[in-house]
């Protein structure tokens, strides 16, 4: 054991579990730390994923007769609880730009729970299963005097492209999103579109990094830097003129009488998007865009520069002038 | 939606939801409902696998001073509640005679569990994974209001050797297990050994069907009866001179003040053995039975014959008389 991590956030928990992970097969070409793990088989790379989503921290459940506060958007539905959990794994299969083959899905219940509900979960994950072409290989479903959750594990293949990781941002990439940010728990978080396609088409196109904006602009940005500065230190200029506030931000900062920017605030730190958000040499970049042959808006939001010292990782122009981004974003805290 | 599961246990949902499954690529050469699934990548077959563990249902968390009642047996350290996760899944690996390549491991902590507790969970998980030369390619961690539950997915490849279903038993087969069973609760359910290299061992020599005894040998056996069963029904007569009544059996029959019909008794319910039964050609069990180059033991249980309308599926033969077994095996209730 090297040493316990100092704080109590999942980052620290994260080095910690990288100093003391088991031997690893050269098969294993990415391990824990991306949004999947790289594992060849034969003469293909398998992308890797498993994750969980837990009753009131990433759904609130829907019950007959109970509103939430316009605030905290709707509570799920029982199939949309099942559709969440498959379509975050399709999420980081699309940010590593790999085709989702296959999935598994194991389901905790409170005790006494309604047939209902577990077959509306079971439906929901079954329907997104067949909406994204993704087989089921399994599952595991029991019941405890505690709260639901589900885990869901995919595996997707490569087919030959090259993995799109977090690591490998060069000074002078374009940084560049797809979509619009922030208000999503106003709904989108519940109905987003992985963006399957749209990933496998920049990893193809040879961007230098990518990552799912699941925590947030802020958090996710500065996970990029740290990710890609392990041999460089590099960091991120964006414009704050480029930063693309969705509808649901505007919405969300006005049903708290607020205004733009309270609107602003929720496009760089509020989390669960699930856009692309990716790193690209200007050449590239150049291409991407002229052919760019999907529905969701792309945009280049800024620049990746060499870090000098004292510099912070991310910083936002605002009217040309430089000012550190601090993040806000989602951490978890364990 | 074909029609609603009658009961609440877990076979009864099972059936459900294989009526309801996603469409499936050519790929998926097995669906949920085996140890584990298959699916075919470029030459090779992958075994998938998923599985949760609760606290409370599958371990209870030694806590500094509390001790449970002797027949209870011990409670876990956290550092074998990693290792259990993992070695569930390996003995499901091992049932199919795949070799564990890959795992991912979710964690779900108390809100405020400390941080010892967590990393003590890890090493558990990494030493086994270690241990068993298993790559460990991601995980997830997270806390909430709600007990301690680890999921474990886990790959392994078939390596071109078939897979060992639980469909595949035929009139004529022997029926043999590994080691012996019962009691595991004293211990073994915390530290069994799973029996990879013996699964691949005999998947390698043409067993028709095996599973892993993980709800207990009365359910187990059962199980393999239905699902071999599809086609041509079968049921399975084994002795009762010739089950393996562990040590752990007689010792916990002992705790409760009870003689040797109670420890054959948990040998024939008990769950969470994790030794393997499979039925076999009685020309191949021959062979198997000569080159058996294992340390664990390996018996014939009995012999599988044609079901004739209105029989029990399992017959035990006591001093050779066929009665009913019972299915008094743990049976999740939903």
């Amino acid at each position: 054991m090297k040493h316990a991590p100092k704080s109590s956030d999942e980052f620290e928990y994260l080095k910690w579990i990288r100093s003391e992970l088991p031997p690893a097969s050269p098969d294993l070409e990415v391990g824990p730390g991306d949004d999947c793990g790289i594992l060849r088989v034969e003469k293909d790379r398998l992308a890797l994923k498993i994750d969980s989503i837990l009753e009131n921290t990433h759904f609130v459940l829907a019950k007959p007769g109970v509103r939430q506060p316009s605030t905290m958007g709707p509570a799920a539905t029982p199939e949309e609880i099942g559709r969440k959990a498959v379509t975050r794994c399709l999420s980081d299969m699309a940010a590593m730009g790999a085709t989702p083959s296959t999935c598994m899905v194991s389901v905790t219940l409170h005790k006494g729970a309604p047939v209902k509900l577990r077959q509306d979960l079971f439906l929901g994950v079954s329907k997104t299963c067949a909406t994204y072409g993704v087989n089921l290989a399994g599952g595991d479903t029991q019941s405890w005097d505690g709260p639901l959750s589900l885990t869901c594990s995919m595996i997707g293949l490569m087919n030959g492209v090259r993995p799109a990781l977090r690591a490998g941002m060069a000074p002078g990439d374009v940084i560049a999103i797809t979509g619009s940010l922030g208000g999503s728990i106003l709904g989108k978080h519940l109905r987003f579109e992985p963006r399957i396609a749209e990933g496998r088409f920049l990893a193809d196109n040879g961007v230098s990094a990518m990552i799912d904006i699941s925590d947030g602009l802020s958090g996710d940005l500065t996970r990029l830097c740290e990710e890609s500065g392990v041999r460089f230190p590099v960091g991120v200029d964006i414009a704050a003129e480029a930063v693309p506030v969705s509808k649901s931000a505007r919405r969300l900062a006005k049903l708290e009488k607020a205004g733009a920017e309270r609107a602003m605030h929720h496009a760089l730190h509020d989390g669960e998007d699930y856009e692309l958000m990716f790193a690209v040499r200007p050449g590239r970049w150049k291409k991407i865009v002229t052919e760019w042959p999907f529905e969701a808006p792309i945009r280049a939001l800024g620049v990746v520069r060499s870090l000098e010292k004292g510099q912070p990782l991310v910083r936002i122009l605002k009217k040309g002038e430089p000012e550190a981004l601090q993040v806000m974003s989602w951490v978890h805290q364990l």
